[in-house]
């Protein structure tokens, strides 16, 4: 039995976003999830392939994206989720902007290659006085991540977007839409998403499938296999 | 890049294991989710794959399994959880206790000669007060579910696991020994479990992995692509 499958291929925004749990300490409870969400829409439908490695930019997961298509057949859809290492100032997770442009590029090239649709997810909101007091030393080396790195590399994932043609998922102007100046209240550490952090990319992500890859989206597609009502009418639905 | 793959194998409980809103309309929030827990814990280490299918019994399950077996390559551990369905009193649903216990030899051998390691789940606890009023024609016909079933199929999924020698999760056990009498938190709708249910048997599950299959708890085992420091130290190691 056959599924075709949904690739969620990023940094640790997408690695942990099967998370229920990213406010242990906090005693917060359960949270929403992404990636459990869309398993739950696409259950029997599509399988859901969780592919996000925590602390890799653009030119990493460009290594490792032909090692995941090679072996994964029937991909027909998925985003792409760099940008919050890249944009740092430095360090070694810095990726300049001409080069996270042409890795984002090549990155839906091998998609559409495949023809699977793809969808681009740019960098959101950063909270440095979170972030950074534990992490001084790193900087000061100008090793550091800012809410202008992130507009600015959100810039050109919604212009190679733009120019290849697929869809672009804003997380930045929807948060914004959705709480104004508390933004923060979307992000755990300053940088990752919580529950209602993950329900803004799940809405936002669904609403794209919706309006470019209807033949995608959770509602448009059927079961397979059948209700079982309708196999307990006729076993033979099953051969 | 190829992961190998943990199976969940089973009927509505195995299916609704990702959604953490199993009750929207109380309002509750999310809660904690079976397979996005294992998910999230096998991140970088086992693909997860849901194959629950709601209202199936393992007759139907043993329909389907060849068919995800042949499709699906390296599946390496997983659960068959069946019998909730199967232990109807009448109704087209139920299978006789001889069969059940056929269809669970049958499918646990079906996971041997692929030298999947198999964890066997038996149906937990049932509360007719909460499932029935709103099906009263089926009862009257004979249609109904009841502890007496569940334990009587659940004694019978213990003694197929003895006898292929593989891990049985007890989760009436489990649940009586952490609610005693208030085994009714458990569940949504007197027949699935909720964050609570699902809790106890991902705890259950994590301990049978550990105990009987050490080399595939997620403790014990090494991610997949390396963490992102020793990958910015030498990035051949993507290669």
């Amino acid at each position: 039995m056959e599924y075709k499958k949904f690739l969620m291929f990023g940094d640790s925004i997408t690695e942990f976003s099967f998370n229920t749990r990213p406010q242990p300490e906090e005693n917060l409870g359960d949270q929403f999830a992404l990636g459990a969400a869309l398993t739950n829409d696409y259950s029997r439908k599509l399988t859901v392939l969780q592919r996000g490695f925590a602390g890799y930019n653009s030119k990493w997961g460009l290594k490792i994206l032909p090692k995941i298509l090679e072996y994964e057949q029937n991909i027909v859809i998925g985003f792409i989720f760099f940008g919050s290492n890249d944009s740092c100032a430095g360090g070694p997770q810095r990726v300049p902007e001409d080069e996270y442009e042409s890795n984002l590029h090549k990155s839906v090239q091998m998609f559409k290659a495949r023809s699977i649709k793809p969808i681009l997810v740019g960098p959101a909101f950063y909270d440095s006085s979170k972030w950074e007091p534990s992490r001084q030393d790193e900087v000061r080396q100008g090793y550091a991540r800012s809410n202008e790195g992130f507009i600015r590399y959100g810039k050109i994932t919604a212009s190679v977007a733009s120019k290849e043609n697929v869809p672009f998922l804003d997380l930045r102007a929807a948060m914004e839409r959705e709480a104004g100046k508390n933004w923060t209240d979307f992000l755990v550490d300053g940088l990752h998403f919580n529950g209602k952090g993950y329900e803004v990319f799940y809405k936002e992500l669904l609403q794209a499938i919706s309006d470019h890859y209807p033949e995608y989206h959770p509602y448009n597609m059927a079961i397979t296999p059948p209700y079982w009502k309708y196999v307990s009418e006729d076993e033979s639905k099953l051969d």
